[in-house]
C-alpha cells in the first residue's frame, strides 16, 4: 500500500510524540491484562479494562485519520486527477473498517 | 468490584493459556503500531493495523464474556436470589460497555 | 431458531409496550432520514441523525438481552444438561453480532 | 449546522435514489422488529435482525460520507483557508460518532 514521498513527515513533531505516548499507554494496558487473566481477576473487571483499550486505541485512529484527512487526502485532492478520487476511496475504506470493528 | 472466592478458577487451564496469547499476541501489535508512527508508515497502513488490534481486543472479550455467562452467572443463577439477578444485571452492563466501545 | 413455548410471554407486559414505543420512534427517525435525503440536507446532518438511530436501535438491542439473559438463559440453566450450554452458545453468538455491528 | 448553498444537489441523482432504497428498506426492516416483539418472536431472532438493520444503516452511512468526502470537504480544501480546516473537522467529528455508536 502505497508509501509515497509526500507522505513523509506528515505528522508534526507534537502529534508524533502525543500518539507515542498514547500507544505506549495501551500497551501499558495490554500487559496489564495479561497480569489481570494470569491473576484470574474477575471477568468483569477484565472486560471493564478491555473495553478502555479498545476506546484507547479507537481514539488514536480517529485522531490519525483526521491529520490525514487535512494532509494527505487534502494533498491529493488539491493536485486533481485520478489520484485524488483513490485517496478518497481508500480513506473512505479505512473509516468502513473502523467502523465495523 | 466484587472478588469473591467462587470465581477464583473459573478459567480451565487451557482457555487461560489461550487468553493469555492472544493477549502476547496483540501486545506484539501495539508495538509494531509504535515502530510504524515512529517511523511515520503510511496513515492507511497505521490505521488498517489498529482495526486488526481492535478486532483481536474485542475477540478476546467475547471469549470471556461466553466463559462468565456460563460459569460465574450461570452459577449465581442456580443459586437464585437477588444475587442471581446482580449478576445478570453486571453482565448486561460489561455487554453494553463493549458494543458501545 | 428454536421458538418454543416457555419462550413466549417472556417479555412483562410494560417492557413490551416500551420496547414498541422505541422501535415506532426509531421508524420515525428512518422517515426523518428519508425526508432528508429526498431534500438533500448537509450531508453531516444526516450522517448525525444516523448515528442516533443506530444508537437507538442498540439501546432496544441491549434491553432485549438482558430481559433474555435474565429470563429464557436464566431458565434453561436452572434446568441444566445440554440445553443450558446451548443457551450460552447461542446468546454469545448473538452478543458477538451486536458488539461487531 | 450550515447548509450552503454548494452542498445542494451534492448527490448525483442515482445515489439519491439508491440511499432511499436502501432507508426504505430499513424501515420495512424496523416494522418487522415491532412485529416481532409484538407477536413475542424469539429474543435472539430479534437481536439478529436488530444487528442486521445497524448494519443497513452504517452502510448507508458510510456511503454518504465517501459522497461527502469527495465533494464537500475536497471542494472545500480546493478554495482552501480556514473553511477547509473547518470541514475536515466537521467530517471528523461524524466519523467519531459512527465509530462510537
Amino acid at each position: 500500500m502505497g508509501v509515497s514521498e509526500h507522505q513523509h513527515g506528515y505528522l508534526a513533531a507534537g502529534k508524533k510524540q502525543d500518539h507515542l505516548k498514547r500507544l505506549r499507554r495501551i500497551e501499558g494496558q495490554i500487559r496489564g491484562l495479561q497480569r489481570m487473566v494470569a491473576e484470574e481477576a474477575y471477568c468483569i473487571d477484565v472486560l471493564t479494562q478491555i473495553s478502555a483499550a479498545t476506546k484507547a486505541l479507537q481514539s488514536v485512529a480517529l485522531s490519525l485519520l483526521e491529520d490525514h484527512l487535512g494532509h494527505c487526502v487534502a494533498e491529493a485532492v488539491q493536485h486533481g486527477g485520478p489520484e485524488a478520487d483513490e485517496k478518497v476511496r481508500e480513506a473512505s475504506a479505512a473509516i468502513a473498517r473502523l467502523v465495523r470493528s
